[in-house]
């Protein structure tokens, strides 16, 4: 079996986007603040944005299931309040767990928290308790910067963070640390942001002791862990310098980092780098880059072909695409079991 | 011949630091601001500093000469106003000048400006035309975010930043994109936020046309780009995605990377992706990973040890040795010229 660990519902039927604009404008107008029940989406037409988009490509390109989360970009935690946060995280991650019900076999929820800039994480937690009891998700997208490039959170390893972590090894979920849109002008929100706040989150655990006070947390570091594998010389050296302990034992009984690097040789120095164990299969397809490569006449986002063509052994590439997910992901294996997978 | 394209005066005299610490308690008790005239430093002990550190190393690795800068991480910018930047900047550049008088056959100077957050880069144009035309310099360092890690000046494509670029493109000199130190807890300094800036630095360059308006204008990204050339098709995608012209027609001809990775995947995969043509060698030695790699033996930033085990061709090696460094830096290629070199 083949696990995409990583996707986003960014092919949502246009009446969220609608709704969502209407959201915006209500925080400065409040009469015409809609309200969730406005919402209106069958079952048909999300059948439908999922069957022609997402799953045509997983069947294209042979991969059986995708951990499928709200679109990252529209997470947008730095606008309104957390009221405003909370409605809309609400709303994204029913609709992702529609998507689960519809297509059981493909798809598997994990949740957007309501993440609101100076507001405690805590706030998170009956979203999280809602999703993993009521919907089934496996996982979270835990964002490091909910003020969208102000960088104004305290970092990953301080308590400011806790009470979610708490309840991430209460539940046994691991998340994601994915950023949303930027609102700083410096930052491209797919381009540079994405992958800074990747090398962020992984900077911030190797000058911590996170991992000590949570050894059974787990955060999958997206797009490749960023800048991190390129660099592991630098930071192997970094942690030598800061006094801590080998990476291997400091960060990678907690960390994972996915496959969304865009092209051969980028797979090839994270497979070659990163120990297989530590690496989970994804494309974040459909996401921010949609196009075929001209130097291969593939579509860049089909990372599949990446891992295909790397040097390594069938067992490790089997536990790329399935078995690092599962032990990573243990409410996904305890589902697929409970189905026979 | 071996150029090092970057380096940083690092180990200066402990009276640099002293005097840097007086000017900052002087911002906030201005009696006690203490006068450039009053930092004390002979050519003895600035021999000393350089014999026993970098020029012991460089003879070690066989480098034979190093374009060198003030400390990156002592810039900080974000530090006082306009004024305290402008004597800072004088202090440590007139001491990378004497560096290069002492030296003359091994360090070449590159100059830091005095920057300050929220103030007119064309400030900054005195202290540039000194360092060129009094003191030999043949670069400057440009950080894009004097803030320290709170990303508040335009992206490098916006006019803000022409006078610079003019006064580049005069001089046909080109910039080290280089951020300092971050005031901002979420970034480490050496850890992410120098990588982070890096690609951010390229990011913009892509997102922009700064190169339509400045043809000759020539960058060089630090630290092997950050996490560009590992994720290079994500870069390539996003150009597409974005309806630019192939990155090699966009920004090679004004972009170059650096070989700061401190291990050999990096440099390997460095080599593989990026044009030979847009690779300078460089160690950024002493700096910020100085010890011993325990997988090698080595230390982690004898960049030339990656260079050297990198499957290139001889005539692409001198090329990254040498032959670059002296196109995208004229006045070095003229200054060696000069000397018969």
């Amino acid at each position: 079996m083949i696990i995409d660990v990583h996707g986003h519902y960014t092919t949502a039927p246009k009446a969220l986007e609608t709704w969502r604009a209407r959201q915006i404008a209500g925080i400065k107008s409040p009469a015409g603040m809609p309200k969730a029940s406005d919402l209106r989406m069958s079952d048909d037409e999300i059948h439908e944005s999922i069957e022609t988009n997402q799953l045509r490509l997983m069947r294209e390109r042979g991969i059986d299931l995708t951990i499928f989360s709200p679109r990252a970009s529209f997470m947008a935690h730095h606008i309104g309040d957390f009221a405003v946060s909370s409605t809309w995280a609400a709303i994204c991650n029913e609709l992702c767990f529609r998507v689960s019900r519809l297509f059981p076999d493909h798809f598997i929820p994990a949740a957007m928290l309501p993440q609101s800039p100076g507001v405690d994480p805590a706030t998170c937690i009956p979203e999280l308790v809602k999703c993993v009891e009521q919907y089934g998700n496996v996982a979270i997208n835990l964002n490091p910067d909910p003020s969208g490039g102000l960088w104004s959170s305290p970092p990953l390893y301080e308590r400011h963070w806790y009470p979610v972590y708490e309840k991430m090894v209460e539940y046994d979920i691991p998340a994601m640390i994915h950023v949303s849109t930027s609102c700083n002008s410096c930052f491209h929100t797919t381009g540079d942001h994405y992958l800074n706040a990747d090398t962020t989150a992984f900077m911030q655990c190797l000058t911590g002791d996170l991992f000590s006070d949570f050894p059974k947390l787990r955060f999958v570091i997206p797009h490749g862990g960023g800048a991190v594998p390129y660099h592991w010389g630098r930071f192997r050296g970094l942690a030598d310098m800061l006094k801590k302990p080998l990476l291997r034992d400091h960060l990678l009984g907690n960390i994972f980092f996915d496959t969304c690097v865009y092209h051969q040789p980028g797979i090839d120095l994270l497979t070659r780098v990163i120990p297989v164990e530590n690496i989970l299969f994804a494309s974040e397809m459909i996401g921010a880059v949609r196009g075929i490569d001209p130097e291969t006449g593939q579509y860049f986002d089909d990372t599949k072909r990446y891992i295909e063509g790397a040097r390594i052994e069938p067992t490790h590439r089997q536990m790329i695409y399935e078995g690092n997910a599962r032990r990573v992901y243990p409410r996904l294996d305890a589902a697929l079991k409970a189905k026979g997978r």
